[in-house]
């Protein structure tokens, strides 16, 4: 369906989509590459932040008149309504693009009729090339907000290799080593907010802001939240600091806390919280991917990553899928996706697309 | 020192050494190589079982008369005492070879001095060429006995995601998939012993024999050990089955039971006791290796994988230097080194060459 030189136009598409992850929400973060008629990629462009300009539209403006003739190479289908930027149906149209490949068919009503108003100008148009890639990408948060009307979380924890966050003084600093903490600050960036319980504000006192690696705040930073349901943070708390924006939810619990991120446009949540709050997520069935950053220490003792989850026996167990395992220094990280919930008869896997 | 012919042929030494760990103790488990004129393989050989012959040995009878004028490769100095089997040095000799290349020298007085004698013989020999990688491999138990007189421990733990060895109820089969239980048969086969405590017995009623794929018991077994001060364990336990020899210690702990098994000829111990035996052997600084199996799974409660180890914060946890990660099916396994032991001062890091 579509010839290597796309291929390649796609992998390097989902790529810009990653890079735009954190900036774009409530919109998707959409890769777009444009090829001249010889098959070179003279356009590439990333959903800038809301109100600014769509994928498609920064790799067209690159590409210029090297576009005519060429191929638009997009991980969402291209919108075909004005919304705060206009169509850019049209503006492939205007490009005299001859051949537009998309990953991920619009799902949404409002911007759908895309490829179908690119056909009828008579653009040759492949729709789901790759979607899979696509969809479980950089534009899986966007697509289960269209879906569940909530935030995808993404549930963060570093821990001993015997499962400990914490040893029993209340000491946690530092489980991991400096890349492993760098790879939170990256992973930190790709979120609209960061979610603890008070406990964790009580005991840790994080800022939970994006550092560099010289420790600088970067010039974006994601919504700091604290579930604070009986107003235990005090004003001094690092949270509280300024140096990013700060929600202090009384939310009654998962559920009702995401729908009010949801309604703040948070597409993408990373749950940094300790074992009780992990514990209420992982059980309400509102964990989308589990991050976990092992660290080579014993202690024996201390609170463990995760809380009760109501599980007595082995065959119960809640099972995750694993996605990769990748060395961060002398730590581990380990990817995996929830296969079902907990507590309750096995449901079907996680999709996001 | 030597060439890339060489170092291919003591890598496949060292190969040869792993495949016979397991048969050769108390002896070490040497891998040997012979090369013909022409640099091309002639020999191989491993360390037979105590009685049998030297890895040399075997390596030169196959190769027979094409040894002559080529080089010997071994993972070990060449004997040259008169044991069980007649000096290897000697046989070097018979067989003409002009150049042998050793990684470890042979450090116990008794077997020594061969190097020195193929040398008054005429015969150019190299003296610790990768010598690390072949002490930190198959030589490691035996090298490990010589200058401590106790067997090398090996922790073996299978384990949720969050650190736990069984649910609430006792449940624990199965932890791990498939795959990962195939590869404790694999590790079993490589260990003069397999130790567990009695409440594992009582618990789990573990049989602790190396099994094939088609649950087959192997021709030759590692010795079941029990650690049973109490005699609490029943003559009708699958440990006591028959199927492999099994030993009931009294020992006062761990180095009482390590003394009592080195003494047995056991230089290699695979640890698959609960938690509460592992932490005694953690604690006691006689743990060599540790081997995770890591399940994509969270329980919430259940017994860790290991015990209270003495450690109240962070600064003091257990160190482990990782070694690798290899995926086995869903399953993760990590193996690490403690670089110091629980409780103290920190100890210069554990060599076992």
């Amino acid at each position: 369906m579509i010839d290597p030189v796309e291929r390649a136009a796609m992998a390097r598409a989902r790529e810009l989509g990653w890079s735009a992850l954190g900036r774009t929400s409530p919109n998707p973060a959409v890769g777009a590459v444009v090829l001249d008629t010889a098959g070179r990629v003279v356009g590439e462009g990333a959903t800038q932040p809301p109100g600014g300009a769509h994928a498609e539209v920064v790799a067209l403006a690159q590409a210029g008149e090297r576009a005519r003739g060429g191929t638009a190479v997009v991980t969402l289908e291209p919108c075909d309504h004005t919304g705060r930027t206009g169509p850019c149906s049209e503006a492939l149209l205007a490009a005299s693009v001859t051949r537009v490949v998309v990953a991920v068919p619009e799902p949404t009503g409002l911007a759908a009729g895309g490829a179908e108003r690119l056909r009828a100008a008579g653009v040759d148009v492949v729709l789901g090339a790759e979607r899979a890639e696509a969809a479980e990408g950089a534009l899986a948060p966007w697509l289960l907000g269209v879906r569940d009307h909530r935030p995808q979380v993404v549930w963060k924890v570093a821990t001993t290799l015997d499962g400990r966050v914490a040893a029993t003084d209340g000491t946690s600093r530092w489980i991991t080593g400096p890349d492993a903490r760098a790879e939170v600050h990256r992973l930190r960036a790709t979120c609209d907010a960061v979610l603890v319980g008070s406990g964790t504000v009580l005991v840790d006192d994080p800022q939970l802001t994006v550092r560099d690696a010289t420790g600088a705040d970067a010039d974006r930073q994601p919504l700091r939240v604290v579930l604070d349901r009986r107003g235990r943070v005090p004003a001094t708390a690092r949270v509280r600091d300024g140096a990013a924006p700060t929600h202090l939810s009384s939310a009654a619990g998962p559920a009702a806390l995401l729908a009010e991120l949801f309604d703040r446009d948070v597409r993408r949540v990373l749950l940094e919280g300790g074992p009780t709050l992990a514990a209420a997520f992982l059980t309400a069935g509102l964990v989308d991917e589990v991050v976990v950053h092992l660290a080579p220490q014993l202690l024996g003792a201390g609170p463990s990553l995760v809380g009760d989850l109501g599980i007595s026996t082995m065959a119960a167990a809640l099972q995750l899928t694993p996605l990769d395992v990748t060395p961060l220094g002398r730590d581990v990280q380990l990817r995996f996706r929830p296969t079902r919930h907990t507590g309750g008869a096995p449901q079907p896997e996680e999709t996001t697309s």
